[in-house]
């Protein structure tokens, strides 16, 4: 039971990450290719949001441990 | 039983907080890639939005530790 | 099974408070790159609706912990 | 069972109230920002709609309550 | 069983009258930010469209009470 | 189990009625801020929309009352 | 089971009233507020479109009936 | 068995009809608020259609009443 | 079974005949209304692709019908 | 158990045809309003398309007949 | 057991046969109403690519009719 | 066991081998019908691209073999 | 039980592999239709996307075979 | 038991980085065919939103073959 828990725990927060990720990154991406000499701030802006959207993830990576 | 609770807690908590933070953050960046001058100003509305959508799931969070 | 049902509340109710405040602070952000200057008129309402979003997923969380 | 169903009722209301609200509050955000001087008049439309919006979640959390 | 039933019943009405109510609500507050004078007018119509939304949620929570 | 099938029945009739009534009354609305001279012809159709949307749902409420 | 039978075919037959008569009744709200001096033609074949939609859930209330 | 056969036939049914008639006689209301003088030509391939889309539920509704 | 099996049969092909008609059909009516002296040629293509739309769910009815 | 197997086969079958068919052919209809001198080629083409849609479901119809 | 594996594997190829090739001739159809002088390559691409699509769904049905 | 779990490989190896090249074949015949001198690099790019999409789905249906 | 686990790990697998190669090649295909000139270096960042895409399921498929 | 744990931990991780940079590769694609002197700019961000998209996937893929 603990392992289908762990399972299940870090598979949803690989999901979510991705969805959330795949959407900061792409409109970065986005932007860039529109006004590149924008390209440093909207990285740290990247950086700021991806780091925000892991932290959920990170800690059901570190619960999966924990059960395990 | 309480292993697969905490998993069940904090994976549905991932998925909300990609899902909520990855709309916000995206907006910021291709709202600073438009306007570079608002930099200052729409990172600050999206620190204070990211930590309003934060808060539930991290909640979510300490259950799910206190359920283990 | 105490330990599930707290599970379930809290999760949906991250995850209707994720989707919800996303909505309301990323169109604030939108708004305030159009029009810098409405930048204190659009906060106070995204602050009022974030409060009335977070209303009833407070109150899972209260009766997750009461559950608990 | 009983504290299932709570989590339940209370979790669906949640979700539905987030939705509902997040639609609500995004336009009068974005009302706002396009013509400011209407700022009294959406915010009164908004509190009534979300207060309509919140009858049923809110019934749902009583019953929750008198479920425990 | 009872319980389980009336969380059911009282859970989807809260989920269809926040979606129902929010189409309404939000598409009023759109057309009065357009036309400002038409406000008592969508007002009103709003306020039927919103009780007539309202009726069959509000039996499903009189049945939820009564199941209970 | 009566009452289980009472909340189910109500349940999607709930649902159902929302999302159809949501629909009708969100464009009258539309409607009317277009064209505010109409406002009474428009009333009138969404009047004669809303009771046939909520013709079945009635009778599935009715049903649910004979089941209990 | 008969109760539950008459639910779920009651409530199946709701939902898709409710979708299908929220759709036709909403365009023809849409196209009077278009053209007003249609509205007697429109609401003629909104007459006969929903008659037309509400046959197959008439029948499936009928049977829920039977089936009690 | 018997009655649950017959309600999930009939459910099935009626969701399909409402969907596939409600697309078709929207379409044909839209059409006629464009060009009244086709009125009489959109409505005889409208009612050729739904008698088309309407033949698969009217079987299932009968092989829901042998089934009774 | 046999009536669950028939059921499970006879609901899909209704879903799919009604969801595929209800394109096609959708799409003459208004392809006729732009173009009323295309209306025989839209037809006969309609009545085709109606039929080869229809032939596997009529062959569903026939195994449905066989099953019981 | 047969019997459900092929419900379950010839039903997928029907789903699966019913959409690819419905967007082929209501293309077709599409691509003939708008150039009615190429009726024959759009035809000749849609033919080929709906037979290559329908190979593996007339398959799984022969699969379920063999099923019985 | 081995109908109903039969049953899934043939029913899931259909589901994404139909899909892939409505797609791919939808837009040939297209296409070819766009550019009729086009139509041996686009015709000859389509069914390049209807080829590939069919190759898992066939192996598919082949392992259905070896499992039987 | 053993076919059920073959089915299910092969199942959904077929619905994303559909899907994937569904999207990229229908690109490919509309680039195509833009611009028919580009039709020897447009091929080449999809036959790679649709080689690649079909790695995964093929290393399934080995799986299915051997599972059998 | 090893089987089935290998089945689900190499499905959901070939789905992922499926979708993200589908969009990325799609895109491409897009690109070089545009501006053939740079159908070297597309190709060139297409390649690298594949194979940042195919890591994951690759290792999904090294563990069905590792559970087999 | 531990074989399926470590079959949906894959599952959803493949699925999750598949979608995540899909999203990310095919924008990358598309603002290098719009801008090609922004190539390496765009590929630089490229690898590093992938990096951090993968993150959580390669986490769930140790944990899987831990869990085996």
């Amino acid at each position: 039971m603990e392992l289908l828990a762990a399972a299940i725990a870090v598979g949803l927060a690989a999901l979510g990450a991705g969805v959330g990720n795949g959407l900061i990154v792409s409109r970065t991406v986005e932007g860039i290719s529109r006004q590149p000499e924008l390209r440093g701030a909207l990285q740290t802006t990247m950086f700021i949001g991806v780091a925000l959207v892991e932290a959920v993830p990170i800690i059901a990576v570190v619960i999966a441990f924990m059960v395990m």
